[in-house]
């Protein structure tokens, strides 16, 4: 099936990337209709005779579904040591497949891919995007697929609350979920940081009111967008220990006071030049607005208990990390209590890794059998 | 004594405001001499027959010497409730002089004044800033006003950066320090932080490589660079429990997808113009490129414990706060420890205050007790 797709990520290739057009059209959570809406995916491992093995991930904000490597792409995906045979999201047991988000510039429907009644990016015409959405998209996608129902839902970050989005409305087909620094709703400080970000990126004069050329957006506001995410994705207490005050020895040719004296500095312009390069800024400001907007409260009427009231007796895994200000670990207390008062059966984990909210990515010693430990059991 | 100044802050008024020429060139720490240079500053209280009971004052990036109210000008200052007669600091006892730092545009030489040789303001002529600067400056208008010796030397943010560069280069005119959210250097999270600051000022087209004309600069990278600055200086959690996810009622004239939708955001917005009416951006780069580049222990050929011999014996008092991540605790710690291990006689109190770096301007149930205390005894 032959798909045209915008590509402001001309750099990226995406070799074990399959695309499922949903057969009908896709009505959005707050409102607007996507037409012949795209999801993009990767798998690892083998559906089962009985088709009762799916495990399904859902991504932070800036990963693609590339979240492993496969014979088809070999390079490392962004949770590599998480997934495969024998690891703790184990593919010889399960059939793992990884959602890239609706919105996401990777391959699914969104604002930088091609509006098929234009021909043309869909930019700033994309309806309004919802983690809603992003979770029904990907079950929309499982069900092209022939996939009814799934063993269980994992995530991390806006992947955290997809999975929540995912397990409120659709519970009968769910087994069990797996939350992963995620959260019911945006903090009041979160909202205050995303909320600068995107006014950052649309103070760019490339942003140009959002009538940019596909793939000559504001590529400067996306960097320093960028830099503040890389900055507060992690833990303050960990940049000292990486860094500390050491002096950069080269820097990216820059020069006079703009020159970065530090390395944090350098590390945070390599970071961000890459992100800008390849992600789309309509992309960014509605996956981020998203977050803001989600409160899963809605789904039962202000009440997460009411919300949840359908995941009684299921099993859920919670993790937090102490040192996230993102989604901070009173939030992840919280939804421990709401899954536990609404009658799921919660494993719940407050790791004090130093690395702030990206600590799933790297003090994977604490998150591996956390996650591998669950899964056996469940 | 006429001084020319520039005036970026229009709509600002200083009628307590004195300034001092020094008498003669002030050479800068990192190199250069600023010839002519000015020191604004505002006072309170009398000084004694003994002349030995001057406190002095310095302070965080962005207040003026307005500290204070008096009866030239009766508007509240940043430390109102801190100063004046009955107050922790007693005006009663203390002759108090809060020094607007150099390099600020509220008076003192700096990026935004007047060069006397050119008649026009410094702008990126003006010398490479240092937080010794600003301490050297402050204890030269001292000296302009026939004032030798001081009691104390008293500071928050930058100003207890500042308070440490003063006793660490002129020890035996200071009887004690009061250091309040400082630190002896910046840490890699505090630098990251304060050069994706500068960098948003910078890329702003009205920053114009430097070139702007005075009163119009980058006000839209202040105004993000300020955002940031404001998020950074309060506690997260300090962020939920005020405005959680309440929704604008109002808002700025606004509208679309930049349109405020949390409160959370209409606040920084109203902050943050503010701040980008009255600050230059010469200044603020400068003023926070100092901040970064301080490293006390230089004064100790690397040693801190070497740059502090000098105030064995003399009492300090160090106060931290616990939600605090630019100034972290253990910054605060560190600080106690190696002034302790100079015979220093420390008192130190680790505030749980939520509200993060700025506690000192809103905690004041804790900072006044400890203040008053402390002078009292010494």
């Amino acid at each position: 099936m032959p798909i045209a797709l915008a590509s402001p990520s001309r750099d990226l290739e995406f070799p074990a990337r399959r695309l499922v057009r949903l057969p009908a059209p896709l009505p959005l959570y707050r409102g607007g209709v996507i037409e012949q809406a795209v999801v993009a995916y990767e798998s690892w491992g083998e559906r089962n005779t009985a088709d009762d093995n799916t495990l399904v991930l859902f991504t932070g904000l800036s990963p693609s579904a590339h979240a492993a490597s496969s014979p088809a792409d070999p390079s490392p995906g962004w949770w590599e040591s998480m997934i495969g045979a024998g690891r703790p999201i184990d593919t010889q047991r399960f059939h793992v497949v990884c959602v890239n988000s609706l919105g996401s510039p990777f391959g699914s429907s969104g604002p930088a891919a091609i509006d098929p009644a234009t021909g043309r990016p869909y930019g700033a015409a994309f309806p309004e995007l919802s983690v809603e959405d992003i979770a029904t998209a990907g079950r929309q996608a499982l069900k092209a697929l022939g996939i009814e129902r799934v063993a269980g839902v994992v995530g991390p970050s806006l992947g955290g609350m997809t999975v929540l989005a995912y397990c409120v409305q659709f519970p009968e087909e769910v087994d069990n979920l797996i939350s992963i620094s995620g959260a019911t709703s945006a903090s009041a400080y979160a909202i205050a940081l995303r909320s600068l970000q995107r006014e950052i990126v649309r103070s760019d004069p490339g942003w140009r009111n959002g009538n940019y050329e596909p793939g000559r957006g504001p590529r400067m506001g996306l960097r320093l967008a960028r830099k503040l995410g890389t900055i507060t994705y992690r833990g303050a207490r960990e940049w000292d220990q990486r860094f500390g005050r050491q002096r950069v020895t080269d820097s990216i040719g820059v020069t006079g006071d703009a020159r970065p004296q530090f390395e944090v500095e350098s590390y945070l312009e390599h970071q961000a030049q890459r992100f800008s390069e390849i992600f789309d800024a309509h992309s960014f400001l509605a996956l981020s607005r998203a977050m803001d907007e989600f409160d899963l409260a809605e789904h039962g009427g202000g009440s997460l208990g009411a919300a949840f009231a359908a995941f009684r007796g299921k099993p859920a895994l919670v993790i937090g990390v102490e040192s996230d200000t993102l989604f901070p670990i009173h939030q992840q207390r919280e939804l421990v209590e709401q899954l536990r008062a609404a009658g799921a059966s919660v494993d719940f984990h407050a790791f004090p890794s130093v690395q702030g909210h990206d600590s799933f990515l790297v003090d994977l010693p604490r998150f591996e059998p956390a996650i591998g430990e669950f899964l056996r059991q469940h």
